[in-house]
């Protein structure tokens, strides 16, 4: 579909790779814990994708120049498995792109013949909880005891969230489709919109260390995690601002929704 | 159109058939009532369907492992008329995608020469009637006598009810395209979005009982509803937690939404 | 497009035909002066119109029956001018498929030589007011002076609205693309959703009788109104109940909404 | 697409032109003073620009008769660049259509071989400023120095503002996919939906006065904007009146939305 742009800037041979997917979501756990990643094992960018059915807006960087939003596939290269990391500034919005982004990242995912796939995100709760557990949910039993082995990681998730909205519940159902293993985990964090959940992405980026035998430093990770909490607070005003001028943006296109409620 | 899967998984031959539909809807009335059929008949599973446009979400089950939104239809032999019985998680979000699910069900309707069409459904009150009445409306008289003979079924439904949205209502209209006779079954319920329509759909299931000789043990359909009670009470906890999730969600996906009314 | 089922039902001859709409919209002014046109004058369905991006949801009529919405498209032989007259249950939804209704309504008006359009409509005010005034814009100054001759139509009307929404304002603006000559009449009504603007309806069926020399017996029309009048408040009461249900029926397939605001 | 109606009215051949883009958007601030543009420079209506995603209704104008939304490229021959001046009523609705409209620009500034684009827009504010501040963004740190030089044009962004939703953010975006330069001014207004942004516009029409050489007189802008602002304080009015029966109209075709929140 021509809606897409999918680039691919670089020709790789990863090693049976793991997929590890973090795009915006509840608290921004997913994002800030690829983020993290890709910054600390210096990552090499290999696609850009871009669609018209992204938001149709831009970003303003830290040089004061524009950015069209856009998703990136990372890729590390690793002593045992090599590593995938798709993160991004927006989900594609509507039900259908969704579902289509996911079946094209499956598509380059087994390109590669990619081994599993590891979804990030937040469970949003009413107060910030002091540790925030981990939560799972997979396509298949055995990827959750290998991830649960020697972890806290928590598989007693039924009861606990409901639907799973966007691309990291989406590609596990999709992946299970096409007998990929695939396993969401979701951190807890403060439900609040304008709240970021380092400390939940932490408690995943610990997980991942752990089991993927990343070698992160985590007391950089710590002190790296403080400095980001400022920036972020920084950028969460800076949201809110932008909330309101989007609130009003909105108002002034479609001014019929302007007395409603 | 390449927006829709649809998957047979068995062959049968159906005995003219009658669907009955129960897909989520108010009070999830006529869910309920076709999902505790499909399971006191043990009905078989003969269809998959997904689509695109449903909700780009999965489900977590009870083995805490996701589940695409699906919608499903099964068979079950019975000694007069076979029954197709319509199931699933969700309903086609928008328009043209809710007529077009529409008329592949009846495609698939008519390739097993069916007889009739009953949809289920709900009809929401400010308060949850002691006994809840069945109403019925349809695209043809003479399926409202034969279904109104020997029940309790009221059939002057104008001015009770208001337009019939999804496809509970649509079913009937484009059957009527098709000459085929399609009635609606809608009991009252609590109009609350977190109300379980329970003894709606028991109202419902004595008529199907009846009407269809069905040779379900009620006394067993009281119980059944006793513990699909406490599992519906605890998961609708959970869907109110959900729908914190799913609203904060929303909200930092389209943040412009955020300081509106 | 394979959106849209356009049936012809019968074949006319209309003699420079003037085409009068009168579709669903503020204060249903429009609706219910063109269904009391289409019921005195005894005018004859030609054309069913339907599509897929109407409403996915079906009525409930008189007969307990139900009813997809539909769109219909009348004709009355007239001593002068012929008349095609634009009724039905609803308005296309979204942008594209209004613009695509009025093209296909345009061809359908040009296939007969159709002289002129007249589009009916309401102007809500925040209070009813004793006698409603109707205002009138075009796409073209002459057609105003032919009906603004000899009757009380307003054509002061820059400032007192803004943009007209649908296909009340779309088809005078397609229609100056085909040098079609379109009239709107918009009267004053009460600007609340439940209110049936009869009122406005009266005296935009006036000035029609007096400029189409249209017969109509305005004593019947004052007591036809009066019973509309009480069949409406019953309807009204209907609809808000059924508002009641569709907010609800739209909660539970979209829980996510449940939180916001 | 066949959604797109893009009209060539005359052909010219612009000396290496600069596209100034000032469509509706937040206190309409880059509209007013394209408008100004137009009228002042008397510049010449190159190109009609008309879409079925435009929204669906039409706008009554000073003579009282009605005109479709639609977006205009202007022309002005200039001693060194020419200019191209793209203004409209209105900015294409959904996400795909934005992204469109955009590259369709992008076509033309091209087959004109366009020498950069400036976008004008605004900032919204919880407060009026006394004296608007003018900020930028671009695709391009030599055309911020460029226009930034011996202007007060303030280049520290980032953190002022978050997305720049519609064409005067995307332009910039995808401008920077064909190597185009691109800047964006963004003058500070008040973020309530009725104000109009006449002294941020005054701002950034002195901004392009210098860097541009365009010999506007300010004192006769000044007066000019005097008028716009009685114009504007009436039509404001009116705007306040519209979203009203919008509400009404829109409640009335989508009942549901009636009772939720």
């Amino acid at each position: 579909m021509s809606m897409w742009k999918i680039t691919k800037l670089m020709k790789v041979k990863p090693k049976s790779p793991i997929l590890i997917e973090g795009l915006p979501g509840i608290g921004n756990v997913g994002k800030i814990a690829v983020d993290f990643l890709i910054s600390e094992l210096k990552a090499k960018k290999i696609y850009n994708i871009f669609s018209y059915t992204f938001p149709h807006s831009v970003f303003v960087n830290e040089n004061n120049l524009v950015d069209l939003p856009k998703i990136e596939l990372y890729y590390k290269k690793m002593p045992k498995n090599d590593l995938l990391l798709l993160a991004g500034d927006i989900q594609p919005v509507d039900e259908v792109s969704s579902y289509e982004f996911c079946e094209k990242i499956l598509d380059i995912f087994q390109s590669y013949k990619g081994k599993e796939i590891i979804t990030l995100g937040g469970i949003g709760l009413a107060e910030m909880p002091k540790k925030p557990r981990v939560f799972c949910t997979a396509n298949n039993k055995e990827i959750i005891n290998k991830y649960k082995k020697d972890t806290e990681l928590n598989d007693k998730i039924y009861g606990v969230v409901g639907p799973i909205i966007g691309v990291t519940g989406l590609l596990l159902g999709l992946a299970e489709k096409r007998k990929i293993k695939a396993i969401a985990l979701l951190a807890e964090t403060l439900g609040h919109p304008l709240y970021l959940g380092i400390k939940g992405a932490r408690e995943e980026l610990k997980i991942l260390n752990k089991k993927l035998n990343l070698k992160l430093n985590l007391t950089k990770l710590d002190k790296e995690i403080k400095e980001i909490e400022s920036e972020l607070i920084r950028r969460t005003r800076d949201i809110s601002t932008v909330s309101k001028q989007l609130a009003f943006k909105k108002l002034s296109k479609r001014k019929e929704t302007n007395y409603i409620g």
